[in-house]
């Protein structure tokens, strides 16, 4: 199995709906650009057997979070950590520790993107 | 138990030797911040119950080095994720993965962080 | 009073409609951030004798307005400001004055913040 | 000809439709701001003769997609990479150059920001 | 008067000595990026009268402890700060505060700055 | 030619000592993203035909100026445009543009940046 198809396995497990429409977008544009997100997050780092998945997930929610630049990742990402194990309770508490190191703006508009993608799940909206 | 000394218990489980630098430090110029350390970070989010430790520090270290701006905090929190359980290779992966969400220079001083860490531990720099 | 009580009272008097929806939006995802919000940087800190109110809503305007990833908080606080005593044109002031530490786009999208909350404070948009 | 002249010419060069909303925008609020755009980043700097105009679009477009902070900006810059003699395809290598140095999301949105203006360019947004 | 004179005599009020080094610095290097520095942030900005010299100081202090990548100018404008009338007391209160918007990495490594700055003006280090 | 290869060869020619440090340092705590450094972002990145190495490097200096946190990759690159065939004083035209996008002071820090490169090849320092 090579890096796109090991990228690929593990991306359709945390983002599978996610990762479908962002290489739809690129792919009149930068369709190269959507197979490195493949190959070179999933097939090279996240495919690596030194950390499980959910840690992974926390990690990258944690960053995006932080950085807030970065809101539809975030969004994508707390989505990936919900099919990585965590539980919508961990989610939050990544966010809400957020506060600490990046200020209550970030922690908060991280929250704001948790709430958005919990009310899809549940179908609140569409 | 008030904030304070639950926030002291656990900021001594995590980084005992380099918070009493920290307090040591700020004492003659802004003493109350070095409470509200203690306090905020990890009397009220550290202490929560909704995530471990572990985890806990995974985030933090994830976004100390996908941020970039902050070297000594990182260092703190490399050690503080050491002691609450993560193996030093679940360190560096850790901030591997940043190399996807904030560039490749972010890891790389992550891991130049981690490296001095580990050093200092095994007694090879002071 | 304790440190909620004492928050809830500065923040009433800086943003009293933002924070209500604030506190409405986050009750049922993350109620205890929104306390947070009010105990640490409200409770603690903006109650803290040392600088008057309208210098720690310039102080805040001008972060924002320089980190330039927090558009709702920059116009809460914007908001705050001319709550703390701020004219127009000392916000204005702050905000033209970030073009010189974090760039024109981070000024220029300032301004625009300060124009929404002008327009609303004027009822020229609901 | 002076700083304000030189800059209004090599503008409306560069961005002619984008710098008369953004004069049109800051006129009520900080007219100011609008004269400094001109004179500074334009009438001292892009006018300088040590580097190429396309050149100057190519470090621009590069920096502000790796800040990820100043969308609106980002986009007339592609424009005016594109008025200053860069092809869509060096753009768009730009931007994606920019993964490395600054994470994945930050070159994604930045291609977003692309689309966006190669669209309006051949008329299918408005 | 024109612009750089105008922002020279600010200038030399508010920083003399750290100003004098960094056009030494610039002056075989970039001479015309140190006459920028004099004309556009003093001599047009700082020079405008619709805000205090003091509020104007607070303002940077705030936005470059939030940055946090800018120590040798924050180091610069705290001492900018007390010269244009702020206590130590004060300055010490933006930078905490700061903990609220950025983290608290950013509040305690601009504390540190503050503490270099206040000890070299006692004369404790050289 | 597979893409470590090719990304050596491209790396060698724009940073020969820089990258042989670099390897050397990570070899014994994360040899796997000394390997990704070569594989990505030069096997996969610059090695792209749709834009010159020259614009590259001036893409990656304005980036790394603007960010402000990467100052040892920042050196490395500001070498690496040389190699490419940036005139110094191209260079110090890029890092100046960016007072324009992300402040003062990181344009005055990269300078600084550059002036040491400039001396170190210049064998005045070390």
């Amino acid at each position: 199995m090579d890096r796109f198809e090991k990228g690929l396995e593990i991306l359709k497990k945390l983002n599978d709906e996610n990762s479908q429409e962002l290489m739809e977008n690129l792919k009149d544009i930068a369709p190269d650009l959507g197979r490195y997100v493949v190959e070179f997050p999933y097939g090279d780092i996240y495919a690596r057997p030194g950390l499980d998945l959910k840690s992974r997930e926390i990690a990258t929610v944690a960053a995006l979070t932080a950085m807030g630049n970065a809101q539809p990742q975030l969004k994508s990402h707390i989505n990936g950590a919900l099919n990585a194990g965590c539980s919508r309770g961990e989610v939050v508490e990544v966010i809400i520790q957020m506060a600490v190191y990046a200020g209550f703006p970030a922690a908060i508009n991280g929250i704001n993107a948790a709430k958005e993608v919990f009310r899809r799940i549940d179908g609140k909206i569409p």
